[in-house]
Formats: structure tokens, C-alpha cells, sequence
């Protein structure tokens, strides 16, 4: 990591456990909407499940530049229609209300320690699909100490698109070889790995509930490989 | 103030002394290359006098997008010139090195304290024409607690054009209203006040050294008017 400035974060998943606290908002919501025979975590998944899906038609060119907060909201609805429930009788306070419980999503453990004693010595941000206020909102809930929330929205690209990585380093007047990379996704960190960054990979084993298959351990020789964000800072030298 | 979630922050002059900082930064440069007669405050105010008519052809849409750091680096160039100082002849590392002077400016000694109020009750951060990396680094230097980078190259305009101020609402997720711009000068805060946001005013009349003439007080019956920013902490009850 000798030269590396900048630490760039995969957010959702990797510093934030985006499962079990959209499945504590929607439990209430969906007891309201006559859903309460669902389970709340399931219906997470579900949700979370055409988040890829939802960014590819952006991703080629299909449909113009679209945040992830109006994705979000869209796909709520999609849900909500599977499972019978038509949005616009829900009504938009409430619709809006849950989309934004993407703004209320519990930091891991060790994020906070981690990213508290990484920012001693490396610039930190995100490059997250999230929109940079979805980023914003996110990071004062939790107490997340970014310099700076690049990624998706600040380059109106979305992962894995190369100019997520190369237009965040581009941002900061940095080089790719500047830059890491963190992230409990093998996948993403190959996309970056090919822009010039360095990376270093973390597992999150619960990310996706106790019956998790992907992501369990580091598939490439990543330049670090830790623990958790507590870990990676010893690594480090922080 | 009711109802406002986010204070966005004019910078260069209202949370950071520009002036003294890079004449600190140019005294050594101006000496290396026969320059030690200048004044370095009055060539840092030769440099900054080429801010506003810097952006004036990308504001009017006769010059593409460019970011803050390019337009300095540019003026460094040209304010060399007129004192006989050929930039090539300088070369390109001693020139990078000196416009990241821009980087490096030091917070105002209530900055960081009232800043450190104000978040635990608003949102805070950057409405400036600095680029996006600028203030990133400016904000490492000072240790300034922004929850987000906004302003000109987030919405790729710049102040006073209304898209710096919608925009970042916009990017936010707030309306208008929800909004305040906090500045030591009245024209910005005219032009965010025309945007419907609320207006903060400061002064700071050691800005522009000893002889300054303008924006030693509030012009208009700005929303609040406080002594700095620990005391605009102070009435807003942080």
C-alpha cells in the first residue's frame, strides 16, 4: 500500500449492515400494510435484489444519469406490488419515509473504531453507489468520519463502470495507484484492481443473513487482506 | 432558522484565512525566483484578484467546465508573468507544489470549535467554489468537520449561479428552505437568499489584511448575524 493516499469505501455491506436495519424499519410497515406474515429480512433481500438491476439500464446508456435514492423508491414499489400492495395507496409520506430508512443504516462494530484510526494517516471517502446525500445522511446516523463522499454520484456513473474509481481519483487529483479500495466484495474490488487501485478486502459473513455463500473469504491476492476496519488499521500502521 | 437541516458554508475568507496562508507558502517561492522585493500578502491578493474574472467565461458558458484548482494554477501563471517570472522556466513540480498552497490555508482560530457546535445539530458543509479535492485536503489541513463536499463542482457551476445553491439542496434532498448559506460576504449571501435559502452572516475583516473596505457588516437583514462562528453556534442554541 506504499504511495496510497486515499481510501476509498464500499459502503453498503461493507462498513453499514444494510439487512437487519431495513428489516427493523420495514417490520412496522409492513404490520401496517397487511404484510405482516412476511419476514421483514426477507423482504430486505428482495428489495436489495434489484439494486444491481435497477443500476443496469444507467449503466449502459439506456436511461439517463438516475440516483439511487429515486431507484430505491422504485423498486419499493415494485415490491410492494409482487406482494399485492398497490404504492399509491400507501401514500407518499409513508413511501418516502421507508425508502429513507437507506439514511438509517447501523455501522458494524468495528467501523467506526476502524475508520476513526485510518483517518489518522489516509484521506477516507466513499465510493459507494449511494447518492451523495443518501451518503450524507448516512454518515451522520452512524457517526462515519469521511473527508469526502465520492463514488457513483460525483461521476454520475455506477459501479463497476471504470469511471466510478478512475473519476473519484480524478475528483481528488490523485492517481489510480493512489488509491485503495475497501470492500467485502471480491467483485468490486476486481473492478478496481483493473483501474490501477490498490485494494484490500474485508469479509462481512453476515451481510446477507445467516445462510451467506458469496463473498466469504478474499478470491484474488488483494494488496491487504483483514480481518474488519480494526484490523485493517493495525495492518496499516494506524 | 426553523426548519433548516443543513448549513452550507462559504469558505475561502469565511472558515479560512486565505491571505496570510498563501503569503506564508509564497514568501520562499517569491525568493527562489528573485522575487524577495514583492510583498507576498500583496501577491496572494494579485492571485486572488483573478478568482472571480477566472470563472466569469465558465459561468457564461463560454468556456466548458473547469475546476478551481486548473483557474489557479492558470492565474498563478499569468501573475508570475507580469513580474517578468516565466513559468516554464520555474517548471511544472515547483508550480504544482505552490498552487496546492491552496490546500493548505488555515482555519480562522473559531472555525473548528463552532463548527464542532454547529454539526451536532445541522448538517454541515462546503458551498464554495473550491473543487471538490481542494476542499478535501483543505479539510484535512484544518481538521474541519464537514458532513459533505458541495457547491461548484458537485453541481458544476459556480456562485453566485443559482445551480450552486439549488443544486446542492437538490443533492441533499432538501428544499430550498431547509437550507442556509453561512458567509462573511452579502453578495453570496443575496444570491442564496434569491434561492430561497436562509442566510448567516459573519465578518471577517482581517480577510483582506488591514485595509479592508467591504463586508465589514451585514448590507441586508440577513436571517441571523453573528460575531463568528462559535457565536453563531451560541445562537443557534449548539
Amino acid at each position: 500500500m506504499d504511495g496510497v493516499k486515499f481510501l476509498g469505501f464500499d459502503v453498503f455491506g461493507t462498513v453499514v449492515d444494510w439487512r437487519s436495519s431495513v428489516a427493523r424499519e420495514l417490520r412496522p410497515f409492513l404490520e401496517r400494510h397487511g404484510l405482516a406474515q412476511l419476514d421483514p429480512a426477507a423482504f430486505a433481500d428482495e428489495w436489495r435484489g434489484m439494486y444491481q438491476p435497477s443500476m443496469d439500464p444507467i449503466r449502459r446508456g439506456a436511461r439517463p444519469w438516475t440516483r439511487l435514492s429515486v431507484l430505491h423508491r422504485e423498486n419499493l414499489e415494485t415490491v410492494l406490488g409482487r406482494h399485492g400492495i398497490d404504492a399509491a395507496r400507501v401514500g407518499e409520506a409513508e413511501l418516502a419515509a421507508i425508502t429513507r430508512a437507506w439514511e438509517r443504516l447501523d455501522p458494524w462494530p468495528d467501523s467506526v473504531p476502524g475508520l476513526t484510526r485510518l483517518k489518522t494517516r489516509f484521506a477516507l471517502g466513499t465510493i459507494s453507489n449511494g447518492n451523495i446525500g443518501l451518503m450524507m445522511w448516512l454518515a451522520r446516523h452512524g457517526g462515519l468520519p469521511w473527508d469526502v463522499i465520492a463514488g457513483a454520484e460525483a461521476t454520475r456513473t455506477y459501479k463497476p463502470q471504470p469511471e466510478t474509481y478512475l473519476g473519484t481519483a480524478d475528483l481528488l487529483g490523485l492517481q489510480p495507484g493512489e488509491c485503495a479500495l475497501v470492500a467485502a466484495h471480491n467483485d468490486d474490488l476486481a473492478a478496481a484492481r483493473a483501474c490501477g487501485f490498490k485494494t484490500a478486502f474485508i469479509p462481512r459473513p453476515a451481510e446477507h443473513g445467516p445462510g451467506q455463500s458469496s463473498d466469504l473469504a478474499a478470491e484474488e491476492a488483494w494488496d491487504v487482506v483483514a480481518e474488519d476496519l480494526t484490523d485493517l488499521a493495525r495492518r496499516l500502521g494506524c
